[in-house]
């Protein structure tokens, strides 16, 4: 998908609102419990339900490998009938990977091949070759953690690598030899949104994918504010507060309702920014 | 499995030598080609072959995950035969995983409650919380990537982010607060053996998951030399050259007559260290 694929569907849906299937097989409503593919069926009922409303869906893959051969079906089952219904939805895998180049072509094969997603994010601690893998395929994307969610995240992600310049900030520089605009992303938790103004200054057209909305704490408002630009450049992302905001059989309605909420937010924000459609 | 376990088997084998199963199916014997479970089947003759000179066993997840629902399977069965028939090797999931800790807790199901390996790979980018989740498995590992074998390690983890501290001795000092010796381990690459003697200054009793041995050009000599501690310390990865060292039906001789040659420069290297059985 292009970027500029990507934008249009923001500005037709109103929408930066990416849905995180982390489907917890512990967390289903108990009507499902027990049931045949029924991590699959929770998925598509949350698709069928809130698809209006977002622009793309990020299955975190820890809450399928889990499972192992049966969370891995569950997987392929989401993928393959979010592909067919929905192709307009910008589709990540959530899975954090990296390795030694051989070992990253493996896995941008998993994702990219084997899958059909869109995009799989990326660690960047093991460098250029762990990453070039998977922007070698035309029209795919990385997403790059540059500043994450998590209070671990200040750890390393905050050291000082420079003079004025923190890891996260060199992480995103070095990158920009690797990928553009066009095949590159990055991971900045909404927590951290006071500092998009210093990342907008490095990459002033990149997308960025924002975690940590809703469960996490993250500020719609304040996100919008400092990391809108000319494309929206935002994918913001709600898992729990979505898809696990009920339990009973209306599950997927209430997950419309969350849905609907926070894409209206993000349509009065988008308007009060001046990105028209 | 304690440290003292695996001390031991490295005293009983005189060996260091972990066989890294990095079975790519592209590079399966010719005359297992479409055969039903051919991965398992080859990674079983590897492992009957080559136990004897082995202390460790790593499958690269990659490997497994780019087959799909399939490759899980083969997985499965691998790591089960494993079980079943070597209880003593140490079995590691080189998984470089890592992500919020509501997540990293399933990547941790996934590897310690479904496979039931001892170890798993881990990236430490974003943090405690990433990696506290996988240390509250009692008798389970991880291992916290540190120094990387590949050339994009100087990416970052050569980076100074102190007063000549670098990334990854920053990682190795900082991660001593989540764990210790008995259920922390680091990755090391062989193609970085000089930078042991200021690791081994920092974690003296630490195990080392050592790759890049063969394939990746590093020096066994070099590594035992810096490296070595009094539990030895040293798990020394090799896969490509081991497992893919012919391609005939005799494969499975020929690995293990390449793992035996390491096996003997390793127990060389042990005695002249004075590490004794």
């Amino acid at each position: 998908m292009t970027i500029q694929a990507i934008a249009e569907q923001i500005k037709q849906k109103k929408s930066m609102l990416c849905i995180g299937l982390d489907t917890d097989l512990k967390k289903l409503p108990p009507h499902l419990a027990g049931k045949k593919n029924n991590i699959f069926e929770f998925n598509r009922q949350i698709l069928d339900a809130t698809h209006e409303y977002a622009i793309a869906c990020k299955p975190n893959i820890a809450f399928y490998e889990c499972l192992g051969v049966e969370g891995w079906k569950q997987l392929e089952l989401t993928v393959q009938y979010i592909r067919d219904k929905y192709p307009g939805i910008f589709l990540i895998a959530d899975a954090k990977r990296g390795d030694i180049g051989n070992t990253s072509k493996k896995y941008a094969e998993t994702f990219f091949d084997h899958f059909g997603f869109d995009a799989v994010t990326a660690s960047p601690y093991m460098g250029s070759d762990s990453i070039v893998p998977f922007l070698e395929y035309p029209g795919k994307w990385v997403i790059l953690l540059a500043l994450t969610s998590n209070a671990g995240a200040e750890d390393f992600q905050l050291l000082n690598t420079g003079k004025q310049e923190k890891l996260f900030e060199t992480v995103i520089k070095r990158s920009l030899a690797w990928g553009y605009s066009g095949n590159l992303m990055y991971v900045v938790g909404a927590t951290k949104a006071s500092m998009l103004v210093k990342i907008r200054e490095i990459i002033p057209d990149h997308f960025l994918l924002i975690p940590g909305i809703g469960a996490q704490g993250g500020d719609l408002a304040e996100v919008v504010q400092y990391g809108l630009n000319s494309n929206a450049g935002l994918i913001i992302n709600s898992s729990r507060a979505i898809i696990f905001a009920d339990s009973t059989e209306r599950f997927a309605a209430v997950a419309a309702q969350k849905a609907r909420e926070v894409q209206l937010q993000m349509a009065a924000l988008l308007s009060k920014s001046g990105f028209q459609d």
